[in-house]
């Protein structure tokens, strides 16, 4: 096969990985004139109509030569339509504590997406070769990434960062002596160190130390690196899929800062599956968590897994695994509510009408409404924990408040007086939360601790003339029904 | 935690991994005489009963001094049992075409299993280091090892090519710095360059050249690849799982020259699981494959993946895979004939006796049983094509044969006479099968198209007198009922 082909057939099935084969909408080729990205816009030329096709070139702005060579892309776009910007990315580094090789990616990806959206596009199509994989392999390896990381970069994948837009890299399975050989046969010229200006001093290290090396060792390291990370690919594409339908099956909560996981249904897991599911709570949690390393994943598991309620991990950038009687809660340090469990926003009582809805902390919610059915009355026992259906005269206000110093209830079922402060313990509620533990109440006495136990006196009977469901709702959890 | 509480846990866990805690056998330890056997010895001194340990050391003949130091492991050994060997591994290498790491551990394995046999131990313990660990999981990188591979040793598993015995590493946690304080510490005075010794070239080279560059790269790079390591144990094992799921799915023959998978079941499974029920299969067929590489198996799957039947992949190690309708069929090159479908071992017609059994080629067998109850008659519909119930005049004998050149047959339910080569391409026989393919036949005519066709003069019906069930068996195909 000629390099078009082996490009066209890797542009084909990344093309057809987005879903949207054949090409409808224009792509954005980004080229910095380098062998790679003049190759790249040399082959794509051939294989994908031309006015679908929008060359972007981002000037670094990190050599002097840097705007000429924004000019030799302009000349190698020739009649395509042709996007270019500058930025200065030793600044940008600089101002977000980056280095220079995060920056310019970051910078790289954000034009990108800019010069996608502006054209239309949904794609944007890069250079990186094989050789570029290799390193990145080897990048990740000696940064300890987990296996994931192993698979090196992705023949089509999102766009980092910008959702909606796919990058695809076709030359992902060529070496760069192919393109370089490539570039030559069709006199493209490309600037010779254009590709080599960007690269950190770490990447560079890997291609002009280390590579030699391990090709002693192995000449076929190159090759032998792709295979690897084509195996773990696949392998990680199904365990990603595993870890999602044990998220599906475990997850309570999802918002923002929050997630809530059913332990039982996360302890239920294979082991790889426990760590993955924990590392996408964290992604969740923090969409760029930084480097949560192999180590403080394991501890926080280990305190997940070690059967201790209500314990705690704190985690690298300001995470926090809690560990409830069924839960496990992972919150980001943005997280400043616990929204876990239900509380009363405030220790005075507030009035709950009937019908009404009234808002606890962090988003949970009590509603009262009466209930006419009779079919529903007779399902006072249902088990659904946060549904209560309750008798009393009509005309009694209801509250929703915290309990009271050594107040006490008749629980449903049990006969006699207990101390709600003695139920909550023995239902199990965290320390933390039975302060603000929300108690929908009559004047007299409490009629349920929400979520776990209701008062004898509330009891529906056949003859109850007035009931009323009290629901109380998780935020972030949809419900059916 | 003391190292002596390290390595108890390790070891606790390891023989938990057993499922023989607590220990009551023996327990073989494998002593170089270097630091790290030194301390293990020391160290399990104060975990185990004296009586339970057995110390088994391998002069390797590899020294002027071996002999020494196997008198310097008797030292060690003090009261414990105490038992030695020796044997010329470079000439073992040589006669082998092995490197003198893998015929070294070859025999090491070998005598610690014949020791472990003699004294009734189920396990033996073995020294390595965290060190070791990162070294082998280099050497597989290398090597370009599958993602199987980066997991590097394990704690506890079976004694490679001694079945029955267990192989535990408790020190694969420890550091060689820690082990080599450890020692200084208890004043062993282990034989420094023991371990050194046997180190191939590539592993020294790994240790002293490639680690250290690597460390100035990133100096937590051993604990990272020990990470790395903890973390693909947990994926592979989940993948090794689920590849025996579709295995046990898929399996259709499995007796030693020979796999034979079902196609659809095999397609089915998600990528990574079809290129590990692949790499199952090679081993069932050939237990030590040597170096089937990525790209061999990748050709062989996209062979089977490509809806082409009766197409072949020559695998290294000659192996073969065959493709067929709804089979893939691995075998060696050892497996003289096709066993993955019935064939007559002879052109001439044999007389098959109701009731009675012939052997047809490569284990195959036909079964012919008089059916004198009415019920099984009415099934003669039934759906397994291994199984037929034929009618016809008590008396008239059958045979098993190949089909005559142009000889036709009239196919059940379709009315009128066939060639039974046509039939044999319509029902998609593999050409290199036809010519001795098994019929069922009585002197007039063909009964039977062994798995496919049935004659109509053969046909059940209420008034038949004479009704024979045959049945035909794949070897080393289990059957209910």
């Amino acid at each position: 096969m000629s390099l078009i082909e082996r490009v066209e057939d890797a542009f084909r099935e990344a093309l057809h990985g987005t879903g949207q084969a054949p090409l409808r909408s224009p792509l954005v080729v980004g080229v910095s004139g380098g062998p790679d990205s003049a190759a790249l816009l040399h082959s794509l030329r051939q294989i994908v109509p031309a006015d679908l096709l929008v060359v972007a070139h981002l000037d670094h702005g990190l050599r002097p030569g840097s705007a000429a060579e924004a000019e030799f892309v302009a000349g190698l776009a020739g009649d395509l339509s042709f996007q270019s910007a500058r930025v200065e990315i030793a600044e940008r580094a600089r101002a977000r504590g980056l280095s220079i090789e995060e920056a310019g990616r970051e910078a790289r990806y954000e034009f990108l997406a800019h010069v996608a959206r502006e054209v239309g596009a949904t794609a944007v199509v890069v250079g990186h070769n094989a050789d570029d994989q290799v390193e990145t392999i080897l990048m990740h390896l000696l940064r300890g990434s987990g296996p994931a990381g192993l698979r090196g970069m992705r023949p089509v994948s999102p766009l980092p960062g910008h959702a909606g837009l796919w990058l695809l890299r076709p030359l992902l399975g060529l070496g760069r002596a192919e393109i370089e050989a490539y570039c030559a046969q069709h006199e493209l010229s490309p600037i010779t160190d254009a590709s080599n200006a960007d690269l950190t001093f770490f990447r560079n290290q890997i291609r002009h130390e280390l590579l030699p090396l391990l090709e002693q060792y192995n000449p076929q390291i190159r090759q032998r690196l792709v295979d690897m990370a084509a195996a773990i690919a696949a392998e990680d594409d199904l365990l990603m899929h595993l870890a999602g339908r044990v998220w599906e099956d475990a997850v309570l909560i999802d918002r923002g800062t929050v997630v809530a996981l059913d332990k039982g249904a996360w302890r239920e897991s294979p082991l790889a599956l426990r760590r993955r599911v924990l590392r996408l709570a964290l992604s969740q949690v923090e969409p760029t968590p930084g480097d949560v390393g192999f180590r403080a994943l394991e501890s926080a598991r280990r305190i997940a897994e070690s059967g201790n309620t209500d314990a705690r991990a704190a985690l690298p950038g300001g995470l926090t695994l809690v560990v409830d009687y069924d839960r496990l809660i992972i919150r980001s340090g943005a997280a400043e509510q616990p929204a876990d469990a239900p509380q009363v926003p405030t220790l005075a009582p507030i009035l709950l009408a009937v019908p009404g809805t009234i808002e606890l902390a962090d988003g949970w919610q009590i509603t009262a409404k009466a209930e006419e059915n009779a079919d529903a009355r007779a399902i006072s026992a249902n088990r659904d924990p946060w549904t209560a259906y309750v008798a009393f005269d009509a005309g009694t206000p209801l509250v929703v408040r915290a309990r009271h110093e050594g107040e006490r209830m008749r629980p449903f079922g049990l006969g006699g007086q207990t101390k709600i402060k003695k139920i909550m313990i023995d239902r199990k509620i965290p320390a933390r939360l039975r302060e603000r533990w929300p108690i929908v109440a009559c004047p007299e006495h409490a009629l349920w601790i929400i979520g776990h136990v209701l008062d004898e006196r509330a009891r529906v009977r056949p003859q109850s003339a007035y009931v009323v469901r009290l629901h109380c709702r998780q935020p972030g959890v949809s419900e059916a029904g």
